[in-house]
């Protein structure tokens, strides 16, 4: 006899990138930041003493939302700090979306989210890209005028990279009457020179959460620390009501803090990234291989059907190189891969090489 | 406009303990151990580096799963990693609870529990404890005979302390037809000579769900870490389907696994605190309050209505103490405190004869 709900029996759980331990290994599966955490972060870090995770941590982590407050120039009930942005996507569902509501997604995209909507119970609704994925036209109608509760948007987008812009988002706030979810996991690598800056309409539209985390910015992936940034009365429910009651630890409230405070160090590795990204993808192309334009700190490409897409990922991952292959309708013939450092960057095309014997 | 599902709408959130971030305050409220974590964890806690947190940890925290299987003489399928305690009660309501369905309880006992049924939107079944606190005659029966899906009882029970037998649970497990959470949180602190062991039933009975947290025995509340223990088949849907992605940090895998290794560290603070418990309660005995008989790291004690339970509460926080007063039916004449450090328990028990003026 089994326990499980139903809709949990039905499902599969959520596969996440392949965690190896061995550090040996070239990981350029699960968009990590190839360069390690700011000074800052490091000094907190050996500050930590194991008498300060006696007591309980702050429940709400209060002196992050103060200090995330003031970088991004809004109030500290305008931020919540959850555990990874995964939890703020939960969370979402949990305080706004009932068994008889919908969650709208464009397909594909983060793979969690349909996961999520099942766990919860909730119907999905998908906006399918076009077959070259790239966003449909009239993306913005089409989405504005579903009657979803909830309409999540990665941008920029996984696994394209391709950004839309902050009017796109305040065009679409205004016209969906759910509440719009932008997932900014990899906003930290988009081109400066876009000027990308989605807070301001925060204070404008009552039913806009931004998620942002420090996985990938500020390459802390193994911390688990996120936050969401939106209008008081839409984060108050979340943080208030629905959140466990300790949802983030005493260190990575710590470190998180740190990390802010020494943006202009991660800053420095995103630059990088945009520059090994632009190189990666150039090589990509001379040999052959169709990449996507990206803002994101990886890069999606095309592989053509011989020798074909998962004969490639196996063939990497047999030069211990890991990179992401989707066994997903519009993704099997392509793999995503993330930026790595230079040394990482060359190994990988070294191999490719070799594979596709070019 | 509140985007609130209506269950949401309707409920106040769970209300934690005061936390202090100010090191001063005698800090008996929330039921942390008085001494900090082993000397291992402390060296374990040193070793890490930033550089380690940069990848994703282990998302299901194997290495933790094995080591605690070993501990526990089960399965690593056995067991389940959680971001606290807390988590892995939540997760039970999302893994086998439908809203249809009903959550049983003691009442009072974690002021949680209910809050998280509101949250999930299921109905809630209150067994209420005698006017004097202790557990009605024929539980068993009253328990076990209940439509309810899940049913959680805390052992040692908080607020009051008591310790329900194996045998109960044994009892409990076949009769009732849900699943059975026993919330071990402060096992701990059970005196040895009881040999209170539940982890033998779990191969009996596949609907027993036993929980564990680091928080009080192990002194590391600020680290978020606790897991369930259980037939694998209870425990795959939860942590296969149900779980966040990633939902324990690198560093806490690390600590928790360190904390086990080191369990005869943690066990040298349990008998002092065990120590502590028996003295502190004869103390407040001699100035006329009465206690409850706790096997918990806390005591249960009845304020006389003059001067009154809340008016003690605030005298001693006034003098830098703070213990847990609940404005709940049957407690509001009682104050639960921590049993905390020799020197800790003799300011508290100074400060109470100076305010009862014994």
């Amino acid at each position: 006899m089994s326990f499980e709900r139903k809709n949990i029996a039905r499902i599969e759980g959520y596969l996440p990138g392949e965690q190896p331990s061995s550090a040996d290994i070239i990981k350029l599966n699960t968009n990590e930041n190839p360069y390690p955490a700011s000074p800052l972060v490091a000094e907190t870090l050996a500050a930590i003493q194991v008498g300060d995770l006696r007591r309980y941590p702050s429940a709400l982590a209060d002196e992050f939302c103060n200090f995330a407050g003031k970088v991004h120039r809004v109030s500290p009930g305008n931020i919540i700090a959850t555990n990874g942005g995964d939890e703020l996507l939960r969370l979402t569902l949990t305080t706004f979306a009932d068994e008889s509501d919908a969650l709208a997604i464009t397909t594909p995209s983060y793979s969690l989210y349909p996961v999520l909507a099942r766990i919860h119970g909730c119907s999905l609704v998908e906006v399918p890209l076009n077959k070259d994925l790239t966003y449909p036209d009239k993306l913005n109608d089409l989405l504005g005028n579903l009657s979803a509760k909830i309409c999540i948007l990665v941008n920029p987008h996984a696994p394209t990279g391709a950004l839309l812009p902050v009017s796109f988002i305040d065009e679409l706030a205004s016209k969906f009457e759910g509440v719009l979810v932008v997932d900014e996991a990899y906003v930290d690598f988009v081109d400066p020179a876009l000027s990308y800056d989605s807070i301001p309409l925060i204070s404008k539209h009552k039913n806009l959460l931004l998620l942002r985390t420090l996985s990938k910015g500020y390459s802390l992936a193994g911390l688990r620390f996120g936050y969401g940034i939106g209008d008081s009365e839409l984060i108050a429910p979340i943080k208030f009501k629905c959140r466990d009651s300790y949802n983030t630890d005493y260190i990575s409230q710590q470190l998180a803090r740190a990390a802010l405070k020494s943006k202009t160090y991660a800053m420095s590795t995103w630059d990088k990234i945009r520059h090994s990204r632009t190189a990666l993808s150039e090589q990509l192309n001379q040999l052959g291989v169709k990449t996507w334009p990206s803002e994101a700190n990886f890069i999606l490409a095309k592989i053509s059907e011989n020798p074909g897409a998962e004969y490639v990922y196996q063939r990497l991952k047999s030069d211990h190189i890991l990179v992401r292959h989707f066994d997903k309708d519009n993704l099997r013939d392509k793999i995503r891969i993330t930026v790595g450092s230079e040394e990482e960057n060359k190994l990988f095309i070294s191999s490719l090489k070799n594979i596709l014997k070019v």
